[in-house]
């Protein structure tokens, strides 16, 4: 059992959920509580650990999901004081793990959507937005209308930031991501595939429910403050904008992507119905 | 000027701040920055507060909006360490307001939604959301999709919490919103006019675009852990869904509003161009 804060798997699990570059040179990254633990692909846990009160609660509660990792990876025990310092919320659930980065080529990806027949793609690229929990919930939004991927720049709020991991509810295991140094070159590339990027955009903008998003499409969308630099706008295939009625200027970013994806994610409905 | 956290406004503003019984017991709530204070309604105003710096700045500085608030208006100012406790955010602007609650009376919008013709009648219901960042930012999506209400119950977060304020980027000013005891029976009398009541639920539900709302249409949306209560639900028109692919299990309240209502918003479009 872990009983001091100044134990070294203490201070890399603390400086892995506080710290970007550390999670970078380790290639690790740090989820908490019962169900992103319990929704882990496998092959990512590296370390399983649980506070001293949530093992004396599973030696005698049931519960299988729980059970099964605590039976399957080794585990160690961190008393309460010392895994709430660890720990990124105010009230702990007491279990957390250590997981390896997921890699995604996008070169292969793009080569992928490119002449897969069976499904159009549908992607979101971020320009540099701020807000970790605006990328979570990008992801999770992303997944329930059937994203192929999201794109990303650097500059981007890390997607492996505590908070993006928290929102995105379990999305960050099954939408690849890929974090790109030049959005402009990307988009170029989805376009020789054949790929509409419809930028979310305030000139000459037609209507966001106008393209036909039942064509392979991506929407770009630009960070909260500045919107999208100039350059990257100019690489896309159209703009578009959403509506807005009394004196709302524009929705967060995470709200204006959600609106996009599932207008997508309904014309595909609709044309299948037709 | 002031210069003690011990002054009795600024005990108050910290009260009113903190505290939605304070609230309540003086029917006045605070906003915080240029952007809420300068768009807010002139005849809401009862008192305005800059802090020392601010006050040096917008001295020299020509800023027409500021000018026109700090010349029409009695303002005091406050030492900025001063300042900085009765603030609710981390780097202060500088400038905050006490405003009057606004009263909007259900009954007699309720028959007005019901008669006029020109514009028909879109509104969301709250049940007991606890999150004010959810409810700020459906008053905020509200505002762009065109509603004409919010209705909640008193359990739900309360909408003049700094945080749910500070979520509505200023549609609080802009759309009217009621708070009931019951909205079983709010739903009855909305029916009773005429108006279609979707409930967002799981059971016996329809895809959310397959209803018609070009007609006069209120969205029921349930509290974020445990959706709507079996007997609010029961009193819906019909049960609506979002599909979702992969493993999501629903959307964050306030994502799915926001796809409810442009959905509505998109419908209203179409019919008006066809």
């Amino acid at each position: 059992m872990i009983s001091s804060a100044a134990n070294s798997k203490v201070k890399r699990l603390v400086a892995l959920s506080q710290k970007a570059k550390m999670r970078q040179k380790e290639q690790c990254f740090v989820v908490e509580g019962v169900r992103m633990v319990c929704e882990a692909p496998s092959d990512w846990i590296q370390e399983v650990y649980v506070s001293e009160s949530f093992f004396h609660r599973y030696e005698k509660e049931e519960n299988a999901e729980i059970r099964c990792i605590l039976n399957h990876y080794d585990y160690e025990v961190i008393i309460d004081t010392v895994f709430q310092k660890v720990s990124d919320t105010q009230s702990p659930q007491g279990i957390l793990c250590v997981l390896s980065m997921p890699h995604y080529e996008l070169t292969k990806s793009i080569e992928r959507w490119g002449v897969d027949s069976k499904k159009t793609p549908l992607l979101v690229l971020l320009e540099d937005l701020q807000d970790p929990g605006n990328v979570g919930t990008i992801l999770r939004a992303g997944e329930g209308a059937g994203v192929d991927g999201i794109i990303m720049t650097q500059q981007t709020a890390d997607i492996f930031n505590p908070k993006t991991i928290r929102a995105t509810m379990g999305s960050i295991y099954r939408v690849p991501f890929y974090i790109v140094d030049s959005l402009a070159e990307t988009i170029m590339q989805l376009r020789k595939k054949g790929m509409c990027v419809y930028a979310a955009h305030l000139d000459d903008s037609v209507d966001y429910d106008v393209p036909d998003y039942t064509q392979p499409t991506a929407f770009l969308i630009g960070n909260e403050g500045n919107g999208l630099c100039r350059k990257t706008a100019e690489c896309a295939t159209q703009y578009i904008k959403i509506p807005m009625e009394g004196q709302v200027e524009s929705l967060n970013a995470a709200m204006a992507s959600t609106i996009l994806l599932y207008e997508a994610a309904r014309q595909k409905r609709k044309k299948i119905i037709i």
